[in-house]
């Protein structure tokens, strides 16, 4: 075993949950972007009312992966049926351990019959990269990590550029961009447009009903993508998205970033865990909040919790299908918004305003995760119920808001206790202070965050005593 | 008059605040470095109990000026003498405006007879640059200005690195890394010492009593110095300290980093406002705050009101001398330090909880600051008696602070009411969202803020009601 892979850290190591609860990683960043274009709160409304530019070049891995057995690969590693991933489309790709747990999630894009792009968190792409090295198919695989979280004014490049524009204006400026009407293309369909005189790849998503597209192409063409953007886009009051805003939209549109990779148990995965660098994002990720299990299996997520189970096709063999199939018709968590109470998080804030120390946890705006992967203990009647997963604050809502999952039989509108900060005065990582735990009241709610939730039941409870 | 300098902009705008009132620059931003290492508080924290390392390389302009009339082409502009600025010293740098107003400030190093460097913001830079285009002094400048405010990943350069060492540990890293006791450098003097085998520039300086010392040299060595100096601290808790956190150091050392150069008015000053450019610091710099004086000069301020007095020597001749001479014995406004009543601070906060909009200003952790220059109006029984100019939390304190000046009859332990957030909405700044004005309770302390005054007469009246 090398003395330099995740396998030997995990035996020197000799308990996953502490050796990740006190990694000295420091915080998970998205890099290389200016922290706020204007100011976090008016570039959070403005996906709302008016328009969104994310410039998503920095803060994920990119694995292309070419070859004559390209699919039939990817999707023997994945839940998710190659029977339908037509040329120029992608898919919301997870695979999972053995177990039939959660490893990561990214987008792969199909470019050609055998060629596809993966972008997304390390854990997928390192999994995936390390398969390729198996010699099972016949695939070959460039990997391009994420930028460095601190450049500290050195130069960084990627393969590609990437971006988004979404929000009410998004159509008009997409029209705009390509000289007239772009074509109609499909949810999760890949199209070229005119971008400033240049064809662009261009993917159609959407948050919340709003069309929004993805568009990339050569790094080296990225200032010049962005300004021709950003004409096109005069006076329809687009706003370019910082670091800082940016990881809170999740909390809007309802996806999970950061599940733990389920790669630290499973004997078939040793291997796995031996070519894993003792450096890389599974060994020095770090796991941050109140819930401290002795079993690193208790973070581990699967597809069900995650609400990806319509993904999962029984039309293939892949790594994890038996016990998928085996967990099929039982009873699972499900994913939910939790909706902070605003009196209890005054609480939590005042705290740090009383000369003595005796503070709770800092909850830092707009982004208070201070971990690679968050797992906060949801109480009810004393006992665990749920665990919150990523949390933030979103001015369109004026609320805090985090995802998470709950017990089965977690109703919407239940009033449940969030365990804020860490036990014992806080772990050993970089990214927090010494600090008390608190407690705070969230409101189970739907997830993607409904406006009619919202407006039906939340408005009167949130503002109580503020 | 050329249509790109800061003369042609004033002229167009009509009015100068409005102006700079309004200016699209956004954020004044600490460039290049990460916004944190480990945390702002912990960094915070580690200046006041072990030792921290301020990376100064990017923020600040470099003004290299050589040639035989150096010395007295320096004095020419500065309320300082320079009768007993020996080599290897440094300077707390002032120069004023005709009036008599301040301009700006930097620290100015002796390094040899002919040869100084100046190291701060831009006004001074400008100013200093300006006037050696004039030809009336023998003297070659060279200006190194800051780094870009967002690279987005391009590489950044300088002349010189930059970095502080301070805190209790202090001592025992300087020990360390010069491999044996450091010379006994007078404060404010200049002195080499050793660091991972080369030889370096250090001046000793220190706020609130620790012994500090800031080292420079060729920017290419920044990484292996920077990289000895983490070397040597080993087991001394050195925390690096990231853009955050390091802008609020001063609110504990009481300097004000950011007043408005008064420079926009003055007639004798034309010439300059002819050469300084429509897109620099001068033009585009912002104004935030409650304050709206229709008058650009009610933002000026005098060496006296800065607390600067002290350094203004009538040995020498220095634009600005007769008009200081006038205000010599006067009465005049003083600098003091705002401790913010935490609960007026909570009331602001809470409000960013209520659905419905109807928010005061976001106070933006630990740097609330949203323009260049910051004028928030300090009133007592409906008259305003000062002016708030630099604002901030401290974790140390458990309290904001902020730096400002007040009519000499306002006394220490005063309780004032600062109005937060500008009228009407706010202003064009993008560094703001809507929003709506606020009071908060502010008591006059001194500065620099002090442990006395905090134990004596504020804990009991900072905690009510929080």
């Amino acid at each position: 075993m090398s003395e330099n892979s995740l396998a030997s850290v995990l035996k020197e190591s000799g308990n996953t949950v502490e050796l990740l609860r006190n990694s000295k990683i420091g915080m998970y960043v998205y890099p290389v972007v200016a922290p706020e274009f204007s100011n976090w709160r008016e570039e959070q409304r403005a996906w709302r009312d008016s328009a969104v530019l994310f410039d998503q070049s920095h803060h994920m891995d990119e694995l292309i992966v070419e070859g004559p057995d390209a699919a039939a690969f990817l999707e023997s590693l994945s839940i998710n049926s190659f029977a339908n991933f037509g040329l120029n489309r992608a898919k919301h790709y997870v695979p999972v351990s053995p177990s039939g747990h959660v490893i990561g999630d990214v987008i792969a894009f199909r470019e050609r019959e055998d060629k596809f792009i993966l972008v997304g968190r390390a854990p997928t792409c390192n999994w995936v990269k390390y398969n390729g090295t198996l010699g099972k198919f016949n695939v070959s695989i460039v990997h391009d990590p994420r930028s460095p979280s601190r450049p500290d004014g050195k130069e960084v490049t990627r393969v590609h550029y990437r971006f988004q524009i979404q929000g009410p204006n998004a159509p008009k400026i997409f029209e705009r961009m390509n000289g007239g009407p772009i074509p109609d293309i499909k949810f999760f369909h890949v199209d070229w447009i005119n971008v400033g005189g240049r064809k662009v790849q261009a993917l159609r998503h959407g948050m919340a009903g709003a069309p929004g597209l993805e568009i990339w192409g050569p790094y080296e063409e990225k200032d010049e993508i962005r300004d021709a953007i950003l004409k096109a886009a005069e006076g329809l009051d687009l706003y370019q998205v910082g670091a800082r805003a940016y990881s809170t939209n999740t909390l809007e549109s309802g996806w999970i970033p950061s599940p733990l990779p389920a790669i630290y148990t499973h004997p078939d995965m040793q291997g796995y865990r031996e070519w894993l660098p003792a450096a890389g994002y599974e060994a020095t990720g770090s796991i941050g909040g109140s819930y401290v299990s002795d079993n690193i299996e208790d973070y581990y997520v699967t597809p069900f919790e995650l609400g990806y189970d319509f993904y999962i096709k029984y039309d293939h063999d892949f790594i994890g299908r038996s016990a998928l199939e085996a967990m099929q018709g039982k009873t699972h968590r499900k994913k939910v918004t939790f909706e902070w109470n605003a009196e209890d998080v005054m609480k939590v804030i005042a705290s740090n305003f009383v000369p003595g120390g005796d503070n709770y946890k800092w909850i830092d705006f707009p982004q208070p995760n201070y971990a690679s992967t968050s797992a906060d203990m949801v109480m009810h009647d004393g006992k665990m119920v749920g665990m919150s997963m990523f949390n933030g604050y979103s001015f369109n809502e004026r609320c805090m808001l985090s995802l998470g999952i709950v017990d089965a039989d977690i109703q919407e509108g239940d009033v449940l206790t969030l365990v804020w900060g860490e036990p014992n005065g806080g772990s050993g990582k970089t990214s927090t202070e010494r600090h008390k735990q608190a407690e705070i009241r969230v409101r189970v709610s739907p997830t993607p965050y409904a406006r009619e939730a919202r407006e039906n039941y939340a408005e009167s409870w949130r503002t109580k005593g503020s």
